[in-house]
């Protein structure tokens, strides 16, 4: 459905920060950029990432960038770390290249990207279909380069300069391994009859974005037992239900719902949070549990 | 003043959603109208929509459209039935061609489109200047398509074939009628000499814009009525009055504003609210009324 | 860094306003603007200025429109007196053009843009290096120009075809003087030990930028003074501290910070608060005052 577009032509940079829309910091990063490359298309993917929340950056970008045609350049800044030691990296997968400070945010992409199981430990080293760079070229940067915000200075004319055809290995050395972060997963329990999820996204509807995939449901009949409530099957759409509901979202995932209403309210639920599928006896083999009583 | 441009060339599409714009729904659905046309100008109109409010859509909406050119694409997602039965559509004016799912949101566009008033059931039958379709032809969509996120996977490319040039008769099935919801008008009372305007909106500076027009005004000389407040002359700007001001706003409706302040926490305003537009008694009928005493 | 881009051939505007993004307004100017000049490029800078805050929308342009391509025409809007007496005007600098009200929110790029201080009184003689234009031929506006929203039918449609290569003095009468406030500088006290600065404005990190610079800095040690805390050092990353922290941000101001929390809140800050530089004695000034003794 999407066309190959090489990104010399019609370039696509997106954005994804933590840095919020009324103080004009995105807005001098894309000064930046279309001072380099006039022909850049900008999509903002995201700035009301919490202050320093990592794992949500990550986690919205990894929703999004899958939508977006090849090579598209994506720059993602959660970076409470920056001035200090951690490193600015890019990193080329097979669909797209990534811009951003080497904390994590980049640990959903590189788990996609690769068969590769993300380690327990911060330290990924890369598979061989994922090449990865230092940025550290400062010929390439804007300067001079404020110690509080990469994003304009290195980020910005950095990803410009990508969009304009310079090689990442201009930018910078490569490196074989960048950090990550585990990656939530659902974990079984009671011999494989539940299994237990966890709540990674809290949309602006007040949706539940699980860590349950519809690769992880059971195949047979099961319920989901959230804060004390039962839902006892899945439904097809918001319309179809009343009240709270479990659906499978547009990124593939479990999620917890209340048609025309907001689940996270109605649950006080926060990231982090527990739910568990509990697998449902079959027939037969509720049958035999009476009979054997 | 604004040039007919075809949108072949120069194609705009406008969003307008309930998806708010921290989760990157929004970036999703940019990105996949980049990847079928990467000339495509993509404008937000609004996507702070209260979540489900289609009536506060179809309001924004229909503020906002005519100020685009001729052939703009406005794709306009509040959609609480995502996933269920209702139709998802495309309705061709004169000016523009709107997709929405066939829930109401298109109501004012509708309306202002055409010289017949909306029934008040939800059936509106399409007069003649009117072409409108069900977009059913799955062959231009995004696949694997979600049962709840259209906008991404139907609504985007869509409306980006349709900026390729695509005819709106390959998208689906020719309607001839769609749904809509009646839209609010004021009431004339008292013999005529008052009319009970609706508050329809309330914008960022907590201006109170209402159903009634410039058009709806008295001739003569009027006073308005609003929460036991009394504004006695319309402002011909904010500068111009001290404390609560009634004046006719950028849509051509009026307003209940408060010189740099906020009317709708002054007065505790929420959309629905009535406000009176009461005609004064001309100088001779007080005369004689007086003289009746 | 930023290579001199002709404005008729990439043409760029951007917007700040004190709108929101929610009700459609900065939409409206947006098609106005590409029903005009198609090609142009359109960035927001913020629309999260407080309602009527005109230094705050001031500031931010400030520390924005650098990081632009020459000939960027900067629209700026917050505007309490639209459809008054106030003027709309164009200021041109070596690097840009802005347009806006005429009610002192181009103080800081005045000011930026000339050795001349920035008067007590509002009225500033603009010096050689600074032109200025009232915009006042309607035949580039967009009409009926309702009383309310001069962004959408004058300042809109005039950027657009600024943007197109209208010559400015087509557009209106140049003029020698604009309205400025009086920058907020910090003040010397204590005999030159002590210098008296003020919180200019707040991010969405709860950083407070404040007015003091690098410049203003005192050559040996100080510490800073705020709320009742005291800061010793400055830092050179916000990874380098725990707790409170100063630092130079990325506008070349101190800024007062928390590594991964809220100066704002943990201090209860608000814009115009002041803080204080405390210039330490010398080692060789303590030696002295320990023997005075």
């Amino acid at each position: 459905m999407i066309p190959r577009i090489p990104h010399t032509t019609h370039p696509i940079i997106t954005l994804t920060t933590d840095f919020g829309i009324g103080d004009g910091y995105v807005a001098a990063m894309k000064g930046i950029i279309l001072g380099i490359n006039p022909d850049a298309t900008i999509v903002d993917i995201s700035h009301s990432i919490e202050p320093q929340n990592i794992q949500q950056g990550a986690f919205v970008l990894s929703t999004v960038h899958p939508y977006f045609p090849l090579d598209t350049i994506h720059v993602a800044i959660v970076d409470p770390g920056v001035g200090g030691p951690r490193r600015a990296i890019i990193l080329e997968t097979d669909n797209a290249i990534f811009l951003a400070p080497d904390n994590g945010i980049l640990s959903y992409v590189a788990q996609a990207s690769t068969k590769k199981r993300l380690p327990k430990t911060t330290n990924f080293r890369l598979p061989p279909e994922l090449q990865a760079f230092e940025i550290n070229n400062p010929q390439y940067w804007h300067h001079p380069v404020s110690q509080t915000f990469h994003g304009r200075d290195i980020f910005a004319p950095v990803a410009a300069h990508i969009s304009l055809g310079v090689p990442l290995s201009a930018l910078g050395q490569p490196i074989t391994t960048i950090n990550t972060f585990p990656i939530s997963r659902p974990r079984p329990s009671r011999g494989g009859n539940v299994l237990v999820g966890h709540i990674l996204h809290i949309d602006r509807f007040g949706n539940l974005v699980t860590d349950i995939t519809s690769r992880d449901l059971f195949p047979g009949e099961f319920h989901i037992e959230i804060s004390g409530h039962k839902i006892t099957a899945l439904s097809q759409s918001y319309e179809q239900s009343q009240g709270l509901l479990a659906i499978i979202g547009s990124s593939g995932r479990l999620e917890i719902a209340v048609r025309c209403g907001n689940a996270a309210e109605l649950l006080s639920a926060k990231t982090g949070d527990e739910l568990l599928l509990v697998r449902q006896p079959s027939r037969d083999s509720k049958k035999n549990s009476r009979r054997h009583r």
